[in-house]
């Protein structure tokens, strides 16, 4: 197809990947790939969700000659309970990553390692929580905020202040099914105690409870971690940036930021155009010092600085391997502790940062807000000092690049709509062009796909294969992490892939000048997205389970992924998953997730492996909304 | 031997304990021991702790050809990760108990349903935690007191207050260590986070993490749960009462009250006592309500009103197995979910009344501050109009009965040292007499024995057996939980036991008139036996591994075990347990629990679940303390 050509085919990137693991077998080092294959196949049990692990009496397992565990929970019980503690997992981990973004900003100052560089954002945020604003220093009232931010981790009483953001509707559904947020940590703290030896076995409390903790964390520590970050390091706006393996600049010393949180990665980036680090550089031969991205840490730099994005998830070790990578500096989550091994394959420095992340094989560098420069200039340093190490002769980068335009956060997306309105007539800074465009049916709906890679799917081939049939249907995409990461690589995120589109959104897009596939940013981010469709539900005058849009993550692996996958589906929106979690082992659990929930929240999980189906279904759901309303 | 007599034994009370299975198997009903044949043999990946599910690219097991997961993680991250996850699921438990009983206290009123019952403890931790009480009124103070209490879950900056109650030598290695905890909920979210796919998989940054877990438990959720029990129920002192399945009353309307929070069961005993509801009762045909405990709710309502032990863990489904309970009332943790089922083999009504810990085939009556004598006064007579359904024709109670005296709180013991000090020349009210008589030999040390039962080990079996040697040798014995009422089952509990010990302890419990083992509390009284080794230490002017004192869970089988296991070790107490975690598939995590932490925190794990080897080593290590303090 000559559409097509704008596109990598998943065989060409395919081909060159596998030259990377030709460089691993020679190099005796073990991959993903290979270690799948040792993996393989998985235990039926612990796939099925009816192991259970959570008292010494056992381990117990779900049998039909052994229909209960030794203290008498039944599959379902025992499905529901390890869902909760799967959702709690990434709750936690969301959240926490939202904490140090906090304390970040609690530590911020006029001459400090971190400033305030979206003051107009703080402002706003300071309003919406009372925090006085007339005549303080700007870093006062940061820290005011940030502590107050803090204080949703752990307050006594009430619920996320966050809440307040999403459709009367919304906030009415969660008092009644019970799930309205109190305090992130307790939500943590109270599903671990419900799901511990004799505590709950319902069902019916458990999945309860795990769509309580994911909404802690989509309108509690993820929105913050966003809100906070934007404060931080500005919010982004729309920028060009550069995907894939090609990236990496052979002639350049090659820095890999890896993880999520931008306090570290901000520092990297911001050392790396140092002038001394840069003459250091070249005074090793170098051309200079190249930064490129992996996973969200990735999202988040491209986001704001227009760093290139390397890959995702299942990137990482390809990075490593191209011989090329002179360090891979993590902070926390997704990162593969293969990494340790791996690197000591090659000249690579594999450093670690956080303490929530520490790993053998690794060079373990604090990273603080007190420290931050000063380390992060020792890590370039060593990165560049590194170049020299490099066995040039035997690098091999896969010249694989496609352009992307990236930085749609919700501000970024309302600035293009803008530019759409006519400014005699129109109110700029709304939503309405969006609302718009649905109700006339030129678009006819969105898909928030998100989400990892697993080795259980073809990697990125769910994600790619779904978005360029949503686009044929006129369906927009908004993306966060790895999943636009697998756009911008396949090259779906540069603006000429309106071509793939059907003819409604071509228009949109060439009338908005945007990509069809709007990157909004990073995991925690899509806090934006639930802002996004508050936004346009209250706009609209509906609320959320009303609109043509749903959430998909064809191919994620995470714990946070089904605590997102928690929030999305109760926020109202149909969320559809490419890999089912561990719950088949319980048709309760199941109908509950696929069904039953709607009664609560007004949404539900689909769960399809058939990439083909799941793409069906999403359409047909978007479709049947459109019919609801009549539109 | 003669001194036997005194007690069961365990045969004798095996022989009685088969009778109840001859019921079940009648029934038709499941039991533990049945589902124990069901779920043997358990899976050795589970058991070794080399099994992960964190992510859905698995789960993945660890086998000499596949020596790692899918994302590089090898055997020593992996059941390290699983062990920081397993007391997680403990502490935070624990801590919510805790929690729990701070929002009582928090609602406690002059006409309300809690009162301050112990105003001179409260005043006390008042002037501890530096809140006003001059002029106050006493609920006023309680409010503040309490709400200083929910701010140690969730407060965004510092350590647990009742750290300070430590030794300084304590608190310096906790620092040093970096063990000391923060909020109590931020340290179960960052474990949880810790764990999450890619994060830590260093075996020391994740035993470092569960021990500071531990530690946030015992010396914040744990320690708040007992002193706000005491603040509002009443500080224990030595009382009588009896225990075994011999409490139960075939003439009275019985109800079991199990789980662990005294808020429910303190208004079930209130209730069992009303007028109106003995009155019911005896129009009913019975004589009266008799109310006997399960688990650590017995310990509680034992400690403060006397009320008889039924049983603890595996002895609940024998309380409903005798056909005459009326009703099972159950609040949070160690219930087994079997009670559903079981008690529809009978009239039994099983009702359970926390959000935390819903069951399916149970009766939900939802408890809280606000309607709780209400709701307790509407379950008593749900069990007494209940009586009439009983079918005393089958019912069958064990005539097993012991004395036993307990309420050894801090306070109860000073109360007891009191007694044998000279009041012309000493002191009262300090630790003295017992540094005393462990300096001059009459006391070699003290075991805190502790734990649940597990079906790996012949109930009761090893908490009997190794309390009986310790005895002999000189050992005095404090006990909480499911321990204490093994032995009080068993008969060791009462003064008289003090036959079966070494001539210089039998004095002792002559002189102090006390048994030999001293029943300090439930589970979160471990708290208790912290302030008591670490006031005896500062009364000697050491520091607390240089105490000849262990700790023994010989039966242990709950995640809150192996927090409490940490925060024990963490204090600097020497901890032996007779069912091995789920640690072995690590060799490193095996060693760092087992010797390395001792560079942390002078004391660590000894696994071994050889009985009489265990004890040997628990006796050793008290000599061997003693003779590095040249005594």
């Amino acid at each position: 197809m000559e559409t097509n050509a704008l596109l990598y085919t998943h065989e060409e990137l395919e081909a060159e990947y596998a030259k990377l693991q030709e460089v691993a077998e020679k190099k005796g080092a073990s991959t993903w790939q290979m270690r799948v294959k040792q993996q393989t196949p998985h235990c039926k049990f612990g796939e099925q969700g009816i192991c259970c692990r959570i008292c010494s009496m056992g381990p117990c397992r779900i049998t039909a000659k052994a229909p209960r565990g030794i203290c008498g929970c039944d599959a379902h019980g025992i499905v529901a309970r390890n869902y909760l503690r799967f959702t709690l997992g990434g709750t936690a981990a969301h959240s926490d990553h939202g904490r140090e973004i906090c304390h970040t900003l609690h530590e911020t100052s006029a001459d400090g390692n971190y400033k305030v560089k979206d003051p107009e954002k703080l402002l706003k945020l300071a309003k919406e929580w009372e925090v006085e604003t007339e005549g303080r220093d700007i870093y006062d009232v940061a820290h005011d905020v940030a502590y107050i931010g803090l204080m949703e981790y752990g307050k006594p009483f009430g619920t996320q202040r966050f809440l307040k953001r999403a459709t009367k509707e919304r906030q009415e559904t969660w008092e009644k099914a019970e799930i309205a947020p109190r305090a992130i940590d307790r939500e943590v703290a109270t599903g671990m105690h419900m799901t511990h030896m004799g505590c709950s076995s319902l069902p019916e409390a458990l999945i309860r409870q795990a769509f309580r903790s994911g909404l802690s964390d989509g309108w509690g520590g993820s929105m913050m971690g966003t809100e906070f970050s934007d404060i931080l390091f500005g919010t982004p706006m729309p920028m060009d940036t550069e995907a894939n393996l090609g990236c990496i600049d052979k002639d350049y010393v090659n820095i890999v930021v890896h993880g999520h949180d931008p306090s570290l990665s901000e520092m990297i980036v911001e050392y790396s155009q140092d002038k001394e680090m840069v003459e250091l550089a070249k005074a090793a031969g170098a051309k200079g010092i190249n930064i490129v991205g992996v996973c969200c840490t990735s999202n988040e730099v491209a986001m704001r600085h227009g760093i290139p994005m390397a890959g995702n998830f299942l990137q990482q070790e390809n990075c490593v391997l191209t011989g090329a990578i002179e360090a891979v500096v993590v902070d926390v989550q997704c990162i593969f502790p293969a990494l340790g091994p791996l690197s000591k394959c090659f000249h690579t420095k594999f450093i670690t940062t956080s303490l929530i992340a520490q790993m053998p094989e690794s060079n373990f560098v604090q990273f603080n807000v007190e420290n931050a420069g000063e380390n992060a200039k020792a890590i370039v340093k060593e990165a560049v000092e590194n170049f020299k190490n490099r066995d040039q002769e035997s690098v091999y980068i896969p010249q694989l690049k496609k352009k992307a335009t990236v930085g749609y956060s919700c501000e970024g997306i309302v600035s293009r709509l803008d530019t759409v309105t006519n400014s005699q007539v129109d109110v700029t800074g709304t939503w309405q062009p969006l609302v718009d465009c649905i109700t006339s049916g030129v678009l006819r709906g969105a898909v928030a796909m998100v989400g990892c890679n697993n080795p259980k799917v073809r990697a990125d081939y769910a994600h790619v294969e779904l978005m360029k049939k949503l686009l044929k249907n006129d369906i927009i995409l908004v993306l966060s992490g790895c999943s636009a990461q697998a756009a911008a690589k396949a090259g779906l995120m540069c603006k000429e892939a309106k071509e793939l589109c059907g003819d409604g959104l071509k228009r949109v897009c060439e009338l908005a000048d945007i990509p069809p596939v709007l990157h909004m940013g990073s995991c925690v981010d899509i806090s934006r997205m639930m802002l996004l469709v508050n936004e346009v539900a209250k706009q609209w005058g509906i609320d959320v389970p009303q609109l043509p849009v749903v959430g998909c993550a064809p191919e994620w692996m995470s714990e946070k992924a089904v605590s997102i996958g928690n929030y999305v589906v109760s926020t109202g929106i149909d969320t559809f998953l490419g890999v089912i979690p561990y719950t088949e082992g319980s048709d309760v659990v199941t109908d509950l997730l696929t069904n039953g929930v709607k009664d609560w929240v007004g949404a539900s999980f689909t769960f399809e492996t058939d990439i083909e189906k799941l793409g069906d279904a999403m359409i047909e759901t978007i479709e049947a909304k459109r019919t609801a309303l009549g539109i």
